[in-house]
């Protein structure tokens, strides 16, 4: 079960990958077919970025039932894609921070999964073995600009309005996830992966049908119910167990 | 005035500067510090490749009035945006592949503008001088898809639906272009980006305050009126005086 990262060194962002309690750093991300330098950093000394640089991002709306509800949507007979841009994305502890004037900011706690391999026009049964791992990603977004853009691109596409982290997870012990939102401490959002309505091996499928999945791209599932707004001030931790608990600060930006 | 390509080699994709009728090989993008290499390909044997590689595709929509009523769309009040997904990419003579299934396809001719330096809540005033280059951009677009799903993504996302070329100008004589698109020799779209509703510096300003623009993005400023379908065996020219004639043959795709 490997784990990896991307820290923050003194020669720039460099990809590790976990040895015991320290990292070993790596020459590339390891779906760029990074291998480990010799160098090591010890694990408490380790300063954490995202943990992914995709060439796209690619989500998916309305996935799970009860979400699709609380927002007064109808269910889709297709996935929903939409695009956020590689530039809102933010570590683990880095700050969301409210853009003026946006409104109401809600989280979206989701599933992460990172294309290990370049895949196009790929099955259901052989999609799984595309991927190099899991992640946590919090799918920001602008309620309020959501609904008057009719695009989602402004409304999620906002600098820093894509934490990511805080690793990759290789081989999860299970691939049921469980998908939690704590605000304040406060649980908001709990799902199961099992409930998606097109689970990850059918997404990925369906998507690779349309456009060719890079190595590294990052695919955010949806979310499942109990999104809730951000006010500056606040913590807004996505836990899935198994892959760690991605926490940011919520601040007012400029 | 400086005009920059990206090349098939062999040594792999490189970006160049026209010197002459040749090409100057370049260490890197010119908007990534790439300077001359010594190296240098006479123009007739150059195999141009598409003159850009983004971190993300902006674009925006209804952006010419007459475009927007022939969709029989309202004006938008501020820039509407959406992303292309940077594997949609191709270049200068690459075909076009009408996915099955996608129903009817449209060109959309545009203009594309190339940032040249990492750009963050710039003013309506120094945002062009953010600008590296002018290029020439076909919104390749599946009407009946952007309809059905509501997010854009899809319908113009498909691997190809995004030619890009054939060069990238630095400085063209003028900044009023002429957007031409022509069907198997026949002219669809004409149009002036003076016609614009948001022009290119208001659409960088409100962009770079929404999230930060960085060096080689590709910004799709919008088509005039005149969208046509494309059909497999179909050749469609994208064509700016004074950034060339981006020519894309039509194939039915497996």
């Amino acid at each position: 079960m490997a784990t990896w990262a991307r820290l923050e060194t003194a020669h720039g962002s460099r990809f590790a990958k976990l040895h015991g309690t320290d990292w070993d750093i790596l020459s590339a991300a390891p779906w760029a077919g990074g291998v480990a330098t010799g160098d090591r950093i010890p694990g408490p000394e380790a300063s954490l970025l995202a943990p992914v640089e995709p060439s796209k991002i690619i989500c998916v709306g309305r996935n799970y039932r009860a979400h699709a509800a609380e927002l007064g949507n109808e269910l889709p007979a297709e996935p929903l894609l939409f695009f956020k841009p590689p530039s809102a994305i933010v570590g683990p502890g880095a700050p969301i921070r409210l853009p003026p004037g946006s409104g109401r900011v809600d989280h979206e706690a989701e599933l992460g999964v990172v294309l290990g391999r370049r895949c196009r026009r790929v099955s259901e049964l052989e999609a799984l073995s595309f991927v190099a791992g899991y992640t946590c990603v919090n799918d920001v977004t602008s309620r309020d600009l959501q609904k008057r853009d009719g695009q989602w691109a402004r409304a999620k596409g906002f600098d820093s309005f894509c934490p990511v982290g805080p690793v990759v997870v290789a081989n999860p012990a299970s691939l049921d996830f469980e998908v939690c939102c704590r605000l304040n401490g406060e649980l908001r959002q709990h799902g199961h992966s099992s409930a998606m309505i097109f689970p990850v091996a059918r997404l990925i499928s369906f998507i690779s049908h349309i456009f060719t999945l890079e190595p590294g791209d990052l695919l955010v599932t949806g979310t499942p119910e109990g999104v809730s707004p951000l006010s500056p001030g606040d913590v807004v931790e996505v836990e899935i167990p198994g892959l760690g608990v991605l926490s940011n600060p919520v601040l007012q930006g400029d």
